[in-house]
């Protein structure tokens, strides 16, 4: 570990980071240190002025709010390659939940004065971290479409079985709503509903002819509920 | 349309802008204009310097690339009130795909130069955008665990009906691995496999007693699969 450990690599291959030229990230780990903390050992706690954050390179941080009554509320686990509480430090005063150490962790500690510095020094900084977010929202937006157009292909493959009729071996159904209106009936667009069908007809589920879809193979079909 | 088109309300209920003091939103503001396009027009194409992006008021913008054997290769269909090609503002200098109108557009384009001189000459502009991106992400995390804890819910689901006996009217799982084994064996952690089993019992399908998990109503619990 000790000899791998390079603070200017670990920062380049932050996502926030990755964009930055060598002087920026240089100045960053100029300023930032190596944090060990053992298992049960709290990061920060909730309420706490918000001095730094944290890139987390081994172990794993749990961030939990505990209510009124006591109970605990997981907000998130971190695992290594998460940056930490970056939030508090751009907007906030104090962190707004507690970060507890579920393993013994090492991670990146970089002050607040030092990255808020450096941003006001070179506000092209931002401009490139600014960048990173964009790409990495762009990214995780694709996700959940993707998730969504699991779902949105099971009420698909649920419709067409409904709606099939048998003619000797093979199972049809015919479209008899446009696919403005079926795309309305299953909660979406045209233009994803499309991208579904598409989707069923290139994976050799279905052959369409004139609106007409024919299940290749209905046991095969079914799989996909 | 006309008498409601606020330029400021509308940046100002732009997530990016959402965290910024109305002298910034008005500087920006200033800068800005309104741009209607018809359906099938280009709003920008693909290698064309970025000079400026885009708030989608109404309609869809569809972006998409054209390989090179011909096809079209949707990447994202935006909706109203999303925010359209600012990563060509933060770190590239050209579009990196086509945007063209589905429907009837309504945008406020923000140049460039405009965005990039408040950056400049203000850096704490610059903080609190990263504060809205930090923010935006962090629910977007959230919203992919809750789809993959929705996956893992259904994978626990189906391990504990495979693994369960019937003892009378009751149908009981007794857990013969520890939850860490079985964390393991889901695909996933202790912790979120202890958020999924805690929300199946706070749902009222499960009661659990010393590792013994009974099923409260089977026809009812195998409607989560």
């Amino acid at each position: 570990m000790e000899k791998t450990f390079n603070l200017q690599n670990i920062l380049h291959n932050t996502f926030l980071f990755s964009n930055l030229d060598s002087t920026s990230i240089e100045q960053i780990a100029a300023e930032s240190l190596r944090v060990d903390i053992v298992r049960g050992e709290l990061l920060f706690s909730d309420g706490m002025e918000a001095l730094a954050f944290f890139v987390l390179i081994n172990g794993m941080i749990k961030i939990y709010k505990i209510s009124d009554e006591g109970s605990e509320q997981i907000l998130h686990i971190h695992q290594s390659g998460d940056i930490i509480a970056e939030g508090a430090i751009f907007d906030k005063q104090k962190y707004p939940a507690n970060g507890i150490a579920l393993q013994n962790c090492t991670l990146v500690k970089i002050p607040k004065d030092a990255f808020v510095s450096l941003i006001m020094k070179n506000p092209e900084v931002a401009l490139k971290i600014m960048g990173s977010y964009s790409r990495r929202l762009r990214m995780f937006v694709s996700m959940i479409e993707d998730f969504t157009l699991k779902d949105l292909e099971q009420r698909l493959v649920k419709y067409i079985i409904r709606n099939s009729k048998k003619k000797g071996a093979i199972n049809y159904c015919e479209l008899n709503v446009s696919k403005k209106e079926l795309a309305s009936l299953l909660g979406t667009i045209p233009e994803t509903l499309s991208r579904a069908l598409t989707g069923l007809k290139n994976k050799g589920y279905l052959t369409e002819s004139e609106g007409v879809f024919a299940i290749c193979d209905l046991e095969k079909f079914q799989t996909l509920l």
